[in-house]
């Protein structure tokens, strides 16, 4: 059926139609939308506003198409939309009464419902990935809480940490990037339903009994914000940004720490591939896709915004360019996420080269300076200066920090003026060798095995719950 | 104090100096440094790690600093940031010792605690003001619940509502921008300190106490993580541009509404200028200035994510140019939010006017399809097309609404092949008068005073709930 | 073939495939892929480097794979993109000597050539579409020099202009699009073939026939530069944005004018729709979908900023990613441009709507103010004063423009202080009236119909000289 | 004077003022504005519309301004911007008459022609800047054409070329950077003086005198798009945006190469800083920082673009919010370019390790394929198949590239199902050995010195004709 006839007398061009069509996309929420007419018509036979026999007739209609799935649609020229052409199937079945599952109900506010019960599928199916994702990690970090390695601050070495510290701080960014996710669920799991065009309807209606049907929260309760509001969609979309910029970071690792010059890592053959010209290339290619993949969901984000910027109150047709641009964005995530998850736990770690790297560049100068100050008690920012230039020396010279004992070091602070340290040769050895050094981190939040158990412990209990809240 | 004399032998060039100095935007933080400072010191003092009487002089001088204020600092060409003019201005008052306050702490776990610190605040800040907004709005909207004007789609005439209801739409909008900031709070409320350079120390630090006197929820428990991460800021920004585009979309409205053509509002004289050319205009330049300003914040956001993608761990420089961009999204959103509070609630309605083009233009046509769907037991579709034609006739030949009786249906559902429907008059007329027809839409969330002033009674409950919270 | 056989041992995984492939964007340089094997290999030719015929088999399989069209190929798992695809076809067809066509050169310098093939058509289809529509923009300002309405600032109504001179402002705004697009064309059209991977080669090739061969303006000299560069991509994505920006500026006034509240245009039937719900509804659908879709090529410029930002040379994989976004970018102008074409050419101007909104609201009053200052030689400021007060007190008293005389200004100028000014009632009328007002400002680049007519034959000029360089 | 007056009664509240205002970013249109009221005070007089004492008058006012300077306007609380303080200056030495300067001209032409006046200059100050950086890269490109380093292509040691080659590459792109501005520049200096409030004026203005005492290239020929276009602003920003992903790429090369694992490059003391904590730190902060700004000119045209979408006709306030965005863009990209210069002329390379990474990795590999393919008139493709199995057991079995002779290949070959090759031991070495190999890449566009050296002189040529176009 043509939705035109009332009051407009000519059709659209087949360019306009094209133009302005979301066929492409709605395939994406025909589930939604069967789910949503059949809450719709329930209510509207509990409420005996159509004839229950109606009613019934429309449903086993919506049964049926359930069953049969989105190919029994039927798509010519006349429909303009998902919505047309479910009703159009129904009414094939039922006659020109399947018109009632219309009443008291608009596009408006049933594209807006449609929308919001697939999108928190979406984010269900996001956030697991993040958990499982997760899960992962711990697994790996678990064997790795004595492989040291060098942490970087400017890319230069700064301090020995472990592997397994430095994957946890990972989990915690992508434990945030779920709980993100969290919160906007909240306020995507609303409904519109029932707002109608943009002012609801002199129907009868019960909201709650669609919004218990529906599985929503709660209904949204102004209808105009009903059928306008999409800051939900922009929300989402920038959940989804951060969680892209945490894979574009762990992408970026690998790519750095898989060339020959860092050497840390070794890419699996399955995420690599070769050059068509130079046969000694292995590029990590997964990784620099990944890593640019999070540019796109920055650009949907953009688009989104863009578009929301400024347009008043209520509907406007634009609402509807935004929402492809939402679900690229969780294809895109969701993607760049599962494909992360796996390249970084078949990465080969390079342990020996780890620990090379780890002592080769003073990284554990902090430490010495730190036992110049509870040794001698001198302030930090003298014991930093006489540290300063004894690495100074040291490079100059090239020493190396195993070489670095008390009279070295007694001679440096003479030399800038202070009173010589008497510094035991062991205490200095401990403090510069990196396994020791990482060891006595052993404060909350740092890189000592006990420490990362403790911090590998709680993120195990958080996942158990969640795991649980999701149903898994 | 010159940090740089450990390692390096030349002083940066001036330009190199300025082009990457902070300082501009160190000014915000220096509250937050001078609590960070106190913070740290007492915990290394109630740890024994520094001495007591070392440790209360420099807390005197953290307390006299903080006085003094900002401008009791010095900044010379050597000072590189906030935080080293907090720390010269001690030493200046305890001598070297000074250098004690920073053991077990570095610049990049510090910022990061800054930072929060003084978000946390700027948050709440916004905060408030948007529940004052809300307060404005629901005594605005209180004194047009039957003040009946057209609600728009596409911008064109769709349906009767209120004001109050339509203002209620903002209110909506509004309260999900303060939840957001909400669910912000709670991972901007933790605390970095103690993460020290990216490692932690191995200096036996309290990170619970630190937590406790800087009245964080909770501190981050991985280390690198702590220094590197930037999420918050971006989410908080995010939340900025959500409440920036329900800002421009109030002044979007203001601008169309205060048009000649539309003539719904009048501007107050005090947020309107004139031309210098133009004597005869009155333009709303604070609701234009204001609608544009939103895209500051989206430029922000940009630039924001752009710089943390693909990064690698753990603090590197770029991070330091994040910050100005939050702090000007901040204001910006902050100002902007308060004068279109103040824009709005000045603003004179012209209830005439509104009433006018409520019955202009056949916005009431929806409801007599469906008073043809309940009282004939027609299909929606089906009156739906019979209205569309009487709309589209009755246009043509220049026919008010008011025109419409039993008859002129009956000729137009017979025209269309359909049977003669024989509607009362009586209801006819009601369905198509605006004000009868903004009332029975009495369902949640719709435009009826009833409703309307219910959705007021539970939008005053969350205001006392969350001022309760915020302690006002 | 698979070429992974060289360095790499196991697949990749199917997920990792689908993940990078670039296949689904791959079928756009099909066309330019054949174009660029050809005259590769008829260098290879030319230069003695491959025997002649060798190289005559692969340039007939060549052919024949342009007639048969890019159904012709086989895609299977193992082919990666559209290079193995027609190296395959040209293997089958020509047995393993296929191979040598790849001679001195690689995907790298392969995929550049391929895009910028391509984009020069892109570029030439859109600045063909742009003149087309400055073209009938032309047609509809010749019919309307002496069409007044009102001109707007802050959308206010400022002065009188007319039609043909607002009409003539799109032109102008879709000329600098025009340009900035010639512009771009020329750093598009450079030959990237010869780079090889990325150090060029060792064969002794000819780049100076390869560029005359597939029409380039000369050969890109650094070799690294050829193979990684793109800002050309983001060039030509910045000039779409820039049309788009034009685009939603005419669209959102289309939006406008059609409201009930300003009723300067009818939209055509073929560029509407209406509602499913409200019968009475004549929606601009294509207008707003036109003006929302300005944002996504917005975003496209985002994306690719984004994964151009700070990665290292020379070609990253990231690079493949970038391309999707340029030729979405294409699509969307392009029809965003036809489309807008089409719609503003076929609205109906309510021409005796503009008339009455020209005289309604003292758009004349700087005029007066103009006159005043000509006449009795007071400066501007004063006069700009006087007749402020005039319109101010005209609007409260609700006396119409035509009503002011000489005796109600000399009234006013006393009022506040100045001398009487005595002014001939008939010049106020004249300067009063819209029309006659329109008529008087006839400087170069006014609204006067001998201005217009002016600025259409220049931009007839500009015409003529593009369609032929373009060849049409 | 206030300009207020005129039609509305109450002054604008402080923070509506202050949120409105435009004064901060004025100050840099102050010479502009001078130049610009000169302009059109002296077309005035010679075209008789105002008298010429009065005129003289004006002109000398404006004269001893220009001599006096910016703090020679008071600003007071009823001072909107730059032009009122401007014209309250030559009121305050003239006397009302002054009000005689405003004769035909608006804020609205005017301030556009502030703006193109200001932002010409800025533009050939930066593009001055990238010349003399060009100039800086040829210098140092002609100490290193034999400086033998690796190419990379996913950051893998893809082939020999030389530093020189690598610098080169930088000028080209710098080059486009140079050239789009030129391009952009047409576009900017254009004249929209004359336009006056969007309708240009009925007093008998010369546009061409005032488009000649500015220096413009021509006038805009339509008033409407004279006042209200701002394409030009977004197209420069969008150059800065190449320009500093240009910069971000050169930085993001410095960061990677002063990395310990890289060490390519050492990174001047001047632009580099230490850490508070650990005294061994060089980190590269200047190229973080540059790295990183790029980012903020990115979200500056963001800003912008968002600004420009879908507002209509003509002259909107939210325009006013555009121009802060232009400078801060310009001095962004102007400070970044000089330090990024003045940073990458001071790293020191050190060419030992360059040559060493140059012959670590099997980086000639390719031209091994290439010299079967050429002695042995085998396909390409079964040549890759060789040498990467040949890699891959090199790699395996810790077999440098040297190591590898006829026999080798011709094992390899067999292994394959191919025949033996029988080259000869020299001609492997020649093509294996990185210093030969980077030689023989002897095509235009390559890495040898010869061509390097060529495209030195081409660019050498550029930059002759450009500095002197600039008049330097």
């Amino acid at each position: 059926m043509k939705i035109r006839t009332g009051r407009l007398e000519k059709e659209m061009t087949d360019e306009a139609t094209v133009y302005t069509s979301s066929l492409e996309f709605d395939r994406f929420i025909f589930d939604a939308d069967i789910q949503c007419n059949y809450a719709h018509t329930s209510m509207l036979k509990a409420q005996g506003i159509i004839d229950e026999d109606i009613a019934d007739k429309i449903l086993d209609a919506l049964d049926k198409l359930n069953d049969e799935g989105f190919d029994a649609l039927e798509f010519d020229h006349s429909v303009e939309d998902v919505h047309m052409a479910v009703e159009n199937y129904v009414t094939k079945l039922v006659g020109p009464q399947a018109g009632f599952m219309h009443t008291a109900k608009s596009r408006n506010d049933q594209v807006a419902t449609d929308i919001r019960l697939l999108l928190r599928d979406r984010i269900r199916e996001i956030q697991i990935g993040i958990l499982e994702f997760i899960e992962g990690i711990l697994e790996l970090a678990k064997e790795h809480k004595e492989t040291v390695m060098i942490g970087y601050t400017h890319l230069q070495h700064a301090q020995p940490i472990t592997l397994a510290h430095h994957l946890m701080a990972y989990a915690q960014s992508l434990k945030r990037d779920y709980q993100r996710l969290d919160d906007t669920y909240k306020r995507v799991n609303l409904n519109p339903l029932g707002s109608a065009a943009m002012a609801t309807t002199s129907f009868p209606i019960d909201r709650e009994l669609t919004t218990e049907l529906l599985g929503f929260d709660d209904y949204l309760e102004n209808s105009m914000d009903g059928v306008s509001s999409r800051d939900f969609i922009a929300e989402a979309v920038f959940d989804l940004t951060a969680l892209c910029t945490t894979l574009s970071k762990i992408c970026e690792e690998l790519v750095l720490w898989s060339t020959y010059e860092f050497g840390i890592v070794t890419m699996a053959d399955e995420y690599s591939s070769t050059s068509s010209i130079m046969p000694q290339k292995k590029n990590p290619d997964v990784a620099e896709v990944a890593r640019s993949k999070c540019a796109i969901v920055n650009g949907e984000l953009v688009t989104i915004l863009t578009i929301l910027k400024a347009i008043p109150y209520t509907y406007n047709r634009d609402l509807q360019e935004i929402t492809p641009h939402l679900w690229n964005a969780c294809d895109v995530s969701y993607d760049s996420l599962k494909i992360t998850n796996h390249m970084l736990l078949t990465v080969k770690f390079n342990t020996d080269r780890c620990l090379e790297l780890a002592g080769a560049n003073f990284a554990t100068a902090t430490d010495l300076a730190d036992i110049i100050v509870r040794e001698r008690k001198i302030p930090f920012r003298t014991a930093h200066k006489i540290v300063g230039r004894i690495v100074n020396e040291a490079v100059a010279e090239g020493i190396d920090s195993s070489e670095i004992n008390g009279e070295y070091l007694d001679d440096v602070a003479e030399e800038l003026g202070f009173e010589r340290l008497g510094l035991d040769d062991d205490l200095i050895n401990k403090a510069l060798n990196p396994i020791e050094n990482m060891k006595i981190r052993n404060v909350p939040g740092g890189p000592s095995p006990e420490m990362v158990q403790l911090a590998i412990d709680n993120m195990n209990i958080f996942l158990d719950d969640e795991f649980e809240k999701q149903g898994i």
